[in-house]
């Protein structure tokens, strides 16, 4: 057949899972914990299929979920998003952006995506018959450049995707960034798609600008976001998607067609921890700090040079002394002959920076499996 | 904001669940069951999560899956699809179709679609950029009419979308209608989608006409089944597409982006579940049977009067004898007034036919139930 996504392939994270499983290697690749779930959100979930929840979910997410989602909210960022008009639960938080692109994107529509991204992003803008506009993030700090943003605003624009904590830099937009958007986009019809599935996932005592703070960003902004991070299941494919009434309705017009609703008794199970147990999202960032710390200092002992890591899960390396490979052929190199898989980052980009030397390592791991990639990584 | 889709409500299924439940009625509307999941289900999923089985799955399902479904179309249709090159499990029927509709429907395509049909299939198509071309059903036996259907092929009918068995009449495809849908597409470049989730649902010694069995229909075919209601568990929404290599490479690049994966620990237990139980599928015909058949008995005691059923979990009634309302306006009055809840049939069709009076029943409920229905539908 006639293909309508010409440039997709297998995504960089599935290739690099194979390639990683096929050599024995560790795989610090693909962005997911290798510790457990939380005993109560098991026993949550076990509870609700005993009690017959097995079915159909209303196409918006249980109630008990979208209330504990805005109670959430309202004390992370002070803002409380009304459950029934402003929040979707969706299959994940790629069906969220999916389903966002799709119910505001049309043809010949523009959408400002910020390089690099997350690789699902284009291939929803094409589907809806848009054009994904790309800018550069600053090559070294990942922050966004405002006048090249607002440079590549046309008459066109229908859509700005931004992604804080970043993923793979682990970025996080600052007020200043907050109040570059926010003049960005007054007075525009331009809509905001903000992706912070990381928004747990923060160090060194930052503060997470999600946009929901903001009234005048949140009110033309779908803000996805996803339990997979927080909970350590990224195979649960939970998420959900803020947004004021009259866009929830465009995005629940999509996702009642296409995924309808999602597994009915996870949702059970996380509107009780939500609820429950505040000290787990409370407490994310501390966890993952003291991965990062820990991870950090074993990659000063190596040859690889880890960048900053403001949020996230993910740690940066510029691998210059190593090798003069390419990412993809760097990252192929480390799996296949040095056993620990990498994510190379052009993947993320319509154009990569010339020369470019890094790749990303995800630290969601027991410290077991760390000191196992680090004393390969020592061989260097 | 604009709206990408002019046509699209509230499903049909939600407004009457929500109805039914404001009212206290007894819900027979949105199909689903009110009986419990087999319990080995439960207890593998259980098993899967307490295994650790919480992270993303391959983004094409857990080869076990894949194998046991490949395993089971082969016993049940003679033909073993290849579980890595065709098979690709999705976040239920409905992310499948989407999938499939955006895979390879592009602006200008033209989409023929069976009138009455589910009302996924429109919105997915209007996204797609396509349009969807409605070719009535018989009104009364629900066949589909070949000749009617031949003549809405223009060179630009891109997909025919086929649903065996049928909802929301139960009709099924027989041999000829796959001789003559065989004889349609010999020779055209056209696709064919083919909704089987009741395909386990099968009365009177009939046999399901998979699109599976025939090779030259399923060269050029998205085959979507679902487990929803094969187990009992409509919520739980895990489904899969089959379809030859290059149809499925198209699909999966819209999967990777859509969903990327489906609920992982439920994979496992659907894995195991297949393989372990087949009689649990081979026996599902003789259990619905028996619900229909007493069901039935039921409904001549009443003003109603009740269609033949090949397949599926719904009965159509014809209300003439109780009432002159439109369908919509009777589902509610009966909902409201009567305490029982039906879908109206209007909402599957493009044109319904003119002074049609057709609702739906969905006797996939317990006897307890459906006697409580059929205490009210007494009272018409
Ligand atoms: C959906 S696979 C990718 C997982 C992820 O978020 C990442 O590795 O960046
Ligand atoms: C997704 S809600 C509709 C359920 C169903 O298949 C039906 O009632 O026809």
């Amino acid at each position: 057949p006639e293909t309508k996504l010409p440039k997709v392939g297998t995504t960089i994270f599935t290739v690099m899972s194979q390639l990683a499983m096929e050599h024995g290697a560790v795989n610090l690749g693909q962005g997911f914990p290798d510790f457990d779930v939380p005993e109560r959100l098991v026993q949550a979930l076990d509870r609700a299929m005993r009690e017959g929840r097995n079915q159909y979910a209303p196409m918006t997410g249980i109630p008990a979920l979208r209330q504990a989602i805005a109670a959430k909210t309202e004390r992370c960022y002070g803002h409380r998003p009304d459950a029934d008009a402003e929040i979707t639960v969706t299959s994940g938080a790629s069906e969220a952006i999916f389903d966002a692109v799709l119910a505001v994107v049309g043809p010949g529509d523009e959408v400002i995506v910020l390089d690099p991204c997350y690789d699902c992003y284009e291939p929803a803008i094409d589907l809806a018959g848009g054009r994904a506009v790309h800018v550069p993030l600053d090559p070294h700090s990942f922050a966004p450049n405002w006048s090249r943003i607002r440079a590549a605003v046309t008459p066109k624009t229908r859509l700005l995707m931004i992604n804080t904590p970043h993923n793979p830099s682990g970025a996080m937009f600052g007020e200043d960034d907050i109040a570059r958007l926010t003049a960005l986009l007054r007075d525009t019809g331009i809509y905001l798609l903000s992706d912070e599935v990381y928004e747990h996932i923060i160090f060194d005592g930052r503060r997470h600008e999600s946009v929901l703070r903001y009234p005048e960003l949140r009110q033309r902004a779908f803000v996805v976001s996803s339990f997979g991070k927080t909970y350590h299941c990224t195979g649960w494919k939970v998420g959900y998607c803020v947004a004021p009434p009259a866009l929830s309705a465009e995005f629940r017009k999509v996702h009642q067609y296409n995924t309808f609703c999602t597994f009915t008794p996870a949702q059970f199970a996380f509107a009780e921890m939500i609820e429950a147990e505040p000290a787990h999202y409370e407490q994310l960032g501390a966890f993952y700090q003291a991965k990062r710390d820990r991870f950090r200092a074993q990659l000063l002992t190596t040859k690889l040079k880890p960048l900053p890591v403001p949020g996230g899960y993910f740690q940066l390396v510029d691998y210059s002394d190593v090798s003069d490979l390419d990412d993809i052929a760097f990252c192929r190199w480390l799996t296949i002959e040095k056993g620990v898989t990498a994510i190379p980052l052009s993947p993320f980009y319509e154009t990569a920076p010339q020369g470019q030397r890094l790749a990303r390592l995800c630290f969601a791991k027991n410290e077991g499996t760390l000191d196992a990639a680090v004393e390969r990584l020592l061989k260097l």
